[in-house]
């Protein structure tokens, strides 16, 4: 590579090296930390998120990248490091802090609303929150609503013109799968599993679909969640609940596909300018595919359930494999999004979709939401809320200032959906290979269709390479279809 | 406090933020790390050093200080901050480059060296750290004697001239103590002790003499160290040998010594401009007081010897509290630094001060070193090692360039005798507090004396507010007279 090149890989690597601090020092915080140490802890990634603001937005880092945009006009890697760089200085400083403690006041209030099922506690809180989101939206600009500036913060190059008609493609098939499924019965799923069995079989599983343990860990957490803390070290958590299987078994699936992604830019050896994903749709589509498409499967099961039963001596020795798969694929509607089936879950993003978008459009005020939420639950799922907590105080997302992130969830869904449809045309023995257990040519073409380009595409470029065409539902509808009607 | 004050506070929690991410990423290479995630840390570790010492050595800092000093002429707070800002402007960075490259080399030459018992193979590398740490020691100035310049940065105020006298005074008693002991018998030692139950056993210990779990972990590693991530966070390693229970049980308690030291500064709520030892004799005489003066004392174990036998069932039944003491004190002359005991560890250190003071002030050269210490060792054991890799290769200190480093250790047993002297004629029923398991007082005393003061005075300061009299190994003879001869 060239000089100019190589100085600002270096200058990533740096970023890189203290943003992997930052997330060892999140990482550690939900697995290790002390009791006593929460408060410094919170004040110590302060600290640190603040030196990492300064280096991103250095005049150190501008003359690297002009000298790179001289020495290589229209290079994809310096530009991804050039829309970072105008990204972070587009924000007054002003606006960051008081963005950053009305938020934290307003998660703070949420906690206490949804205790008490109480909007009216949160209400204020969250009209600030959402006023200094309209400004941050108009200092990072955008071209027809302000909804897109704060949406492509989590998935570039996303517009909510283009998700309105996917979610709209959902709606009604999604609704007909549901009801035609039969009586929910989670009965084997809930029986007595051990927990370092558990354990045992959840750090064997991943390494079975991909995962590599040896740049890698899986760790007891609260909450699950996958961090890439340097090269070499892509970190999975899981929560382990003794008598509810799929807590554990494919929330550690989910995160493994996470990881497999993290995991694949040190393996391919890409720079640290663009060596990561280019957005959350992007990293969900691979844990999403891992956990649905993957090892909710027939063929999966079909290898894999023996293990299963040996792994839990006793405790699946009257169950078959079809029936166990029938409990790991029920769905039924439903009101509380983190516990939603793979059919369900899209249906509660659509609704929180309309509902953000509405609120950073300008078109709904605050104080209407409750009752805007009962309204949209009735249009997409079919169901009212009988209270607050289980409606419009689920989630902490608008309360912490994450509007226009709850989208890439689904987006994963329909990524991950259109580019097994494609794999499926290259590889065409897929459900061959996983029933003998092997998901190496699986990863390989995940390799050289996605992971191996980082960030230098946008989760939009990377389904028109793949598929020749847009971004839309119709492939996940056609999966869903063959799984849950066929 | 005044908004100078408050202003300098400010930045050195910035300066403990940054240095607790430091340690947080050893701590976690120490005990997390996946194999793959090595190289990276390393580089990680590099990069956020660098953006340390720049904050150290910041006009911002300067200001501050300068600031500090005009509103609070002759603040002792004030003096150690601009004291840190000096010497760390101190050296040009082209020597902290080169003696940091150069010392890395060394030490992986050592590591060969060891391996072929090859002294050679270190020998230019050696030179090379030593040549480049006279030009440090230069750098940073010195009264009498180069090595005090060295000495000084791991024990502020401590000079080559009175550790000479100490050590010398010293040589005779124990010696004579040393020769006077029993045959060695470690066989109860040596029995099996089951690793689980070790750790259940040394995570209650520690606690018993005063180590807040609340605020500190207790995990396993391969050589055992305590860290201070942040405030309400100061963790321990040890390591664990089935069939050496000494090799868990005191590092532990060793370990805790300074992790009651280190937890001491937040619960007494000192600022981070202060709050933390004043050098590492300091630190090691709090570890050393807890590992030797009090969990290997009569009184200790008359409380805590049940416990130990119901600990491990069946292990200790056939053994008295006498006899097991008896193993605990077993010393005898040796060749090996980290296996001594209590008595026969200084004479160790204090050859090897005299061999690095001649290193550093220039009386030595490397190629005569090998010789020069089994001269040391005959004068000051009365033992010869066969070979290098039992002889002068047997520590990586000077290797890494640690010159001035090892007087610390014998430090911390001088230090903890003087205070011990000195608390038990304040309070005359410690054995007796001890007997009942209440080690409330002792720490008391401690942060009465030495806790809330942080660094504001340095070890020699301490021992002549204590005790009204300088450093000296007076009171340590004593006390190992009546436990070893008593």
């Amino acid at each position: 590579v060239s000089p100019q090149i190589a100085a600002l890989r270096e200058y990533a690597d740096e970023l890189r090296a203290l943003g992997g601090a930052l997330s060892l020092l999140s990482w550690d915080e939900r697995t290790q930390l002390p009791a006593a140490g929460g408060s410094w802890r919170a004040r110590q990634m302060a600290t640190l998120s603040g030196i990492y603001h300064k280096q991103l937005i250095s005049t150190d880092l501008e003359r690297l990248i002009s000298a790179a945009e001289d020495a290589h006009p229209g290079s994809a890697e310096v530009r991804v490091m050039r829309r970072d760089y105008e990204h972070a200085t587009k924000l007054p400083s002003r606006l960051v802090r008081e963005f950053s403690e009305a938020s934290s006041l307003s998660q703070q209030a949420w906690a206490q609303a949804r205790r008490d099922d109480d909007f009216t506690t949160l209400q204020p809180h969250l009209e600030r929150v959402l006023e200094l989101s309209h400004e941050r939206a108009e200092c990072y600009g955008y071209e027809t609503e302000r909804y897109d500036a704060l949406h492509d913060l989590y998935e570039q190059d996303s517009r909510a013109a283009e998700l309105e008609p996917m979610f709209e493609g959902l709606r009604e098939p999604l609704l007909e799968l549901i009801d035609a499924q039969p009586p929910a019965d989670l009965s084997i799923l809930r029986r007595t599993y051990p927990l370092d069995a558990q354990t045992r079989f959840g750090e064997w599983i991943v390494t079975q679909v991909g995962y590599d343990m040896a740049s890698g860990r899986l760790d007891p957490t609260a909450h699950p969640f996958c961090t890439s803390i340097g090269r070499g070290d892509v970190r999975l958590t899981t929560r382990y609940d003794e008598e509810w299987l799929p807590g554990s078994l494919f929330a550690t699936i989910h995160e493994a596909g996470h990881g497999i992604y993290g995991q694949a830019f040190d393996r391919l050896e890409l720079p640290s300018t663009y060596g990561e994903a280019p957005g959350l749709g992007m990293h969900e589509s691979q844990s999403r595919m891992y956990e649905n498409i993957v090892a909710r499967s027939t063929p999966f099961w079909e290898r894999y359930f023996p293990d299963l039963q040996a792994a839990f001596p006793g405790t699946l020795d009257d169950v078959d494999m079809e029936t166990f798969l029938r409990q790991v694929r029920v769905s039924e509607r439903s009101l509380i999004r983190v516990e939603a089936d793979e059919l369900t879950y899209n249906l509660h993003i659509a609704a929180r979709f309309e509902l953000e978008r509405s609120l950073v459009n300008g078109t709904l005020a605050v104080k209407d939401l409750p009752e805007a939420w009962r309204d949209a639950y009735q249009r997409w799922v079919g169901l009212v809320p009988d209270n607050d907590r289980d409606g419009v105080l689920q989630d902490v997302h608008w309360s912490s200032g994450s509007f226009g992130y709850f989208p890439t969830y689904t987006l994963g869904n329909v990524y991950a959906a259109q580019f097994v449809e494609r794999c499926r045309q290259d590889i065409t023995n897929l459900d061959d290979q996983w029933r003998a257990g092997e998901f190496g040519p699986l990863r390989d073409w995940f390799d050289e269709h996605v992971y191996q380009h980082g960030r230098l595409y946008s989760g939009r470029e990377f389904v028109q390479r793949i598929t020749g065409g847009g971004v839309s539902s119709a492939a996940l509808v056609t999966y869903l279809r063959e799984r849950f009607a066929g």
